[in-house]
């Protein structure tokens, strides 16, 4: 494979867009988070003019063979069937999507289940599941660069066609438990990334089976160690629809389009690809922070500041999706609201 | 003035609103934040398939005898030239409601300035601003209870046009100075409503400027003292778009339309308005949380959850314009989702 080569934005229209940003009718920085936003944007795009151009929603689905031991409260067909309501048009991605714009994409990653030929869905199948992580490795190497650079031509392929701004949703019984170990190997006990404190719920554990999820994941990482490279960490305990997430992200960044992050295991397929090359940050931009009690470990050890806080644990990217009209927002008050000169507004002085 | 007379939505549909929320393709509780507001929203509209109609931003503008006295960081003129903003399509709220697909209509409660009759603008002046509260009421109680009634008219005139979901926003240079006062006598030091700690920067004092802000505002208090009752309050220290806001939100509960409420300066309205008839709360859903300290006073006294916080203090209703999409959102997934029976997934059980 390749390697993922990721230039971060060049800051030479850095003071441009401050000073526009600071001339619109309003007071200095009375925009709160949308200013620091458009201004991302912009320098991403290096342009004063800046615009969000096809924008698409990914939704990488695959199973885990953890989950048969019992690290979800919902059984694994959960997973196709989950599936095959996106292509419904039946979950809560497809009205968020249809609702605020996205285009919507949806990845067979690794899905233990035959779909067949399906009109939406796309076949990217590395295998019917990963191997239990806490027997054996969740995959080989040779899946896990499959995955990474499948991920990097979806997201090349959207660029040409159009599309400037990615964001990536997710389906799998089971991966909340994947993202804890990836999330724990990378962040790390001294970040408040210890095994026990990044390991929730997931989709509505009882205690029981929150205890029965940490003993699981303590067995796990017994097996497989605690790796602190990207490539290794998801090897060991990756999914498929997360390393191909992460690719996609690299990818996505390789094409300097925007990424919009969801939330607990949108953000571990980031941390691994930000362990990979760490550029990959420099196009993000945090949709919200989930409930689950991991993702706020993850966005300190990022240094990222989510747009919303919603209480969401639902995944299927919905906390990106949502975030869709703030990142536009901020697009848009940089065009079109009029300077204190073309309004003809007395800028601030002195209180008389 | 016929007193106000507000209903408070009839829980009878609440454990339908909740089975329906319940049964859609989602762990329960998943979608958070989202999931009490589609169960408020089909409460106050009566149904179990609500909807968004014609929704529309109000903003009042006013201006406040105090600014003369140095209680802003702009001159007064500011009020009049971003009204003529408003009306030229270049101010924030201008171009975000556009994007979020407000209707807009701007309102001259008592701007200092002759804008003569002008497309767009609905004439309301009650007078070309308040008297300066520091040595003297605002407002008489006639002009106190004609703005309530104008706010309260406009109101109804929307919901007779079929809208059935209102924000509010304000201009009037100075108006933080009087919200500032109107949290303090409504909610009180005993619940962290001291003057001192609800009278914030505004538009971007310095802090000369906010110690200055501070000691006019405790001159007005000694002078006009503590009152507890909302009108009586209103009259003392409110602006002319701060009581129309008042009344129009009355008003719009009357009719059972949705409220957004923005920052701190629509939020002092809303606590006049809650002291004038408590039940307007059940209308309203809070946008976000603004930088002025004084907010989290307010939404803290009214047990308020707003739905973002984006470090916003520009007022102009803004925060919730942003804040429509997420409405949005959750009458859309109440309606549009579908649910474990509908889609053929499996529900929650024991993990195996």
């Amino acid at each position: 494979m390749k390697p993922f080569t990721i230039v971060p934005p060049d800051p030479l229209l850095s003071a441009a867009l401050q000073h526009k940003i600071d001339r619109k009718t309003k007071p200095l920085g009375a925009l709160g988070r949308l200013e620091p936003l458009a201004h991302q944007i912009g320098l991403i795009q290096q342009t004063l003019t800046p615009e969000i151009r096809q924008p698409h929603m990914v939704v990488f689905a695959g199973d885990h063979g953890a989950a048969k031991a019992g690290v979800s409260a919902f059984p694994q067909d959960v997973t196709w069937q989950m599936v095959e309501n996106f292509l419904a048009g039946g979950a809560a991605i497809n009205v968020f999507s249809k609702q605020m714009g996205w285009g919507l994409a949806v990845v067979d990653a690794g899905v233990n289940h035959d779909f067949g030929k399906r009109t939406g869905l796309i076949d990217a199948k590395i295998a019917p599941g990963t191997a239990n992580y806490i027997e054996q490795p969740a995959m080989t190497p040779g899946q896990r660069d499959a995955a990474l650079q499948r991920g990097r031509e979806l997201a090349h392929a959207l660029a040409d066609n159009g599309c400037n701004c990615v964001a990536f949703g997710e389906m799998g019984i089971g991966n909340t438990a994947s993202a804890s170990l990836i999330t724990h190997c990378l962040v790390g006990a001294a970040r408040d990334g210890d095994l026990y404190s990044v390991t929730g719920r997931g989709t509505g554990l009882d205690d029981a089976g929150l205890i029965r999820k940490r003993q699981l994941l303590s067995r796990a990482l017994e097996r497989g160690g605690r790796h602190h490279d990207g490539l290794e960490v998801l090897a060991q305990y990756g999914g498929f629809e997360i390393a191909m997430m992460a690719g996609a992200m690299l990818g996505a960044a390789e094409r300097r389009m925007l990424i919009l992050v969801d939330g607990f295991i949108v953000t571990s397929a980031l941390l691994a690809a930000h362990a990979i090359a760490c550029n990959v940050l420099s196009y993000c931009i945090f949709g919200h922070r989930s409930q689950e009690p991991g993702h706020r470990v993850q966005l300190d050890y990022l240094d990222a500041q989510p747009l919303m806080e919603l209480d969401l644990r639902l995944g299927e990217g919905t906390g990106a999706a949502l975030a869709l009209p703030l990142v536009q927002a901020a697009v848009n008050f940089l065009n079109d609201m009029a300077s204190f000169e073309s309004a003809g507004v007395s800028d601030q002085g002195p209180a008389t």
